[in-house]
């Protein structure tokens, strides 16, 4: 059944120009720093990523792990790497939890009826069939939930209004994520029936912003959702004015013995082929929008940059491993690579994922290892010409699906994009391929290119400490 | 049963700082020079406009017309314009064909499944109830649709995927707009069974924009809805690479004998009562916002400018009416009020109605008949600190329900306010109260309540035309 969708799929890749054909000359004996040039300039002419992405969330569209339309994507990857050049290339399995969304209904009841957006979390429960009809509690902030007394907000739907401020390197979400993840246990705790919060989001539209939550053990599983951000600012002047009832309707589903897929392949190294630098990104995306900018582009970032690295008509000293991970939304992914890759974790001597949209790269933050290193400084010196400087701090996360492998000993780099507009349509129904700048989308895939290619060629062992480093 | 909700509906707008305070002096003896200044900058500082649509928009919400929330919004409005010391103030029914959307469902079912977001057009029938499920023709231009041959769509759904443009002045929307009011039955005429287009708006969110549509007489009216620019443009790609199906509900109804409800009030004038002065706006919004920048803004900068007149120690000469209207979006308050106000018509002297958003005023246009006169002028010299400058033609329109008042001779002018982000938001569900920006919304206040005391104050004869006019 999968081989026709595929070939359908295939034939789709073929009508938006994905088939591969050499866009530039690399010569075996021209050095790092010519072969880094020559990358870096065909990947900002390069629209190889930009059509892969395309055909990905035209043909598929949303791919919520778990799903056949996930398991759909993961061919077409596989599909894709394999006719790039890459070898070793597979796709593996492994157990999660699948969570179909059903319907998200919400309206206000009284004094007047209004309409809500609403959009379930990730992970939540549902309401009765006939929904949840109460009053509310609004706290303006979260802090002021986690002040309320036991028993509180007993029989009563808590709404936390907290704004999360917009930043380019996207720090405020980081901070803000708690008010999404703990904040149904902590509802619970004190009473509550069903838990509201405004998206995690810095746009002023009517469309909820969704993402998983987490449910602490011991304490009851309450039916959780997004508010769109004027919806939650409704509530708050609604609030002020008396007391204000709501109907909360969430029919989602889980299935806790579904499958999603991750692929990869690899391009051998030359010299030390046992030295791999990892590459990721995720294939999997939440189910309102297509999963454009999360992470339709951070797939098309690492599959453009390991194409490039595929034409070299040298293969770099080292592996290039190219990691589609299929269920980082759900945060199954990540510690299911590292688990079932344990034995390859030494061997792993750098690894990155690209899961911040597709905005330009503006700063790249190394391994502390790199401190000071010749290394770093011709990094710095072929970013330059993209407008991209070094962050003087050590990278300290790789992204999600990186990081069990970070807390194995792995070293990671971060190459940050920027994140103004990203919390604007982050796990919303707008994620979608119009929001994607091609020449954008390029940079960055020039940035990871060049970033990669001289990991791969460094001797650097970036697993032990810097000499002479400050860090 | 209304008296308690507008008892309710008062009290939260007293909540929000509606009461009328005076907010400037203005002296029997100033003269016009001086109070038109006095109210240009008190109209600055003024938010009388703004916290009354932030009550309408937060206790009412959405004001379809012949809803009992418009019938809410109505009595507001009437309770408003008594408090700021308006006479003659009521509220007149007229009837129209109430329209209510009920569900609005489709999706891609082939090549693959995919949700996608759509709006039924006002006053558009209904599909059977399991929904129709076809295969779909794409058109990049309406123009492509009018040349299809009859027959060429037998049994399917016409899409019309034509963008609209981003203008200051919004005219882009005034050529596009037969795409939504004629498409249905170009479409049905050719054959097609449905009928979807490209919203008009500017935006690139996953939002419809609605609005009504036109049956033509004589021809099968097929249900017709708008998709999000988003979605519009993802049908193109698919289209594309193949045949595509989808699957399309509606489940709108009417009711033919509903009423709907205008509200005026007038400050009389000192010298020449009988000269009436006409400025409106429409209570009646979409449903799927709160109606603030459609037409909510509009309310609130005539009834701003309306409350600062009426706070003057002298009536001017004219009289002065504020006008809300009840059923602008689907086209009946205009035509009602002119029939029921027919013998008023000789006496109006000037008419304008505010619809056009939230945003600053950029440029005005008067009458003809102003042209090269000492009032053109010292409206120019008063509007100018506004950073408000004349456009050179003569005012053509003042808005859709004072069309059929400017029909019968009544002259109108138009004070252009920044449309540029308007087709963002315009007839989506984000049409909300943040959506407005106080400042910018005092300063088109200020330029209508400029424009309008000037008006009544000057003896010029609007219907002449220009004495040693060049138009």
């Amino acid at each position: 059944m999968f081989r026709t969708v595929i070939t359908l799929l295939w034939g789709a890749g073929l009508a938006f120009g994905l088939a591969i054909v050499p866009t530039f000359q690399a010569h075996a004996q021209d050095s790092d720093a010519v072969t880094v040039q020559k990358l870096r300039n065909a990947a900002l002419d390069d629209r190889f990523g930009y059509r892969f992405v395309e055909t990905l969330t035209t043909t598929i569209g949303q791919r919520l792990a778990g799903t056949d339309a996930e398991a759909r994507a993961s061919m077409l990857a596989e599909k894709t790497l394999l006719d790039a050049g890459f070898v070793n290339v597979h796709r593996e399995s492994f157990p999660i939890t699948a969570w179909i969304r059903g319907r998200g209904e919400a309206e206000v009841t009284a004094p007047s009826s209004q309409r809500l957006v609403v959009a379930a979390l990730g992970g939540s429960v549902a309401t009765p069939p006939e929904g949840i009809e109460t009053e509310i509690m609004v706290f303006p902030h979260y802090s002021q939930l986690l002040a309320a007394a036991p028993g509180s907000l007993d029989g009563k739907i808590a709404v936390v209004t907290e704004p999360m401020p917009r930043a380019m390197d996207g720090a405020n979400y980081g901070a803000a994520i708690r008010i999404r993840r703990g904040g149904p246990s902590e509802a619970a705790k004190r009473g509550a029936i069903a838990y509201l919060h405004r998206s995690l989001g810095t746009d002023e539209r009517r469309l909820a912003h969704v993402g998983a939550t987490n449910y602490a053990e011991g304490v009851k599983r309450i039916p959780a959702a997004a508010l769109s951000v004027p919806d939650a600012q409704q509530l708050a002047r609604l609030a002020a004015l008396g007391k204000v009832r709501i109907r909360l309707v969430l029919t989602p589903t889980s299935d806790e013995h579904a499958q999603a897929w991750t692929v990869s392949g690899e391009l051998r190294g030359g010299e030390r082929p046992d030295e791999i630098v990892l590459i990721g990104a995720h294939l999997d995306s939440w189910d309102l929008g297509t999963g454009a900018i999360d992470d339709g582009a951070g797939v098309a970032i690492v599959l453009g940059a390991g194409n490039l690295i595929a034409q070299l008509k040298v293969r770099p000293k080292r592996t290039l491993r190219v990691v589609l991970f299929g269920a980082e939304e759900m945060d199954y992914s990540g510690p299911a690579y590292a688990k079932m890759h344990a034995d390859d974790i030494p061997r792993i001597v750098l690894a990155s994922e690209a899961d911040f949209g597709a905005r330009r790269v503006y700063t790249f933050l190394a391994p502390a290892s790199a401190a000071n290193t010749h290394f770093l400084q011709t990094l710095a010196d072929a970013l330059n010409p993209l407008g991209i400087f070094p962050t003087r701090q050590p990278a300290i996360s790789g992204g999600d699906d990186i990081a069990p492998l970070h807390a194995a000993g792995v070293p990671v780099f971060s190459l940050r994009q920027n994140g103004l507009d990203y919390f604007d349509i982050h796990h919303t129904a707008d994620d979608t391929f119009d929001k994607i700048d091609p020449q954008e989308l390029a940079q960055a895939t020039a940035a990871w290119v060049t970033t990669v290619y001289l990991s791969l060629q460094t001797d650097l062992d970036f697993r032990k400490p810097a000499a002479g480093s400050k860090n």
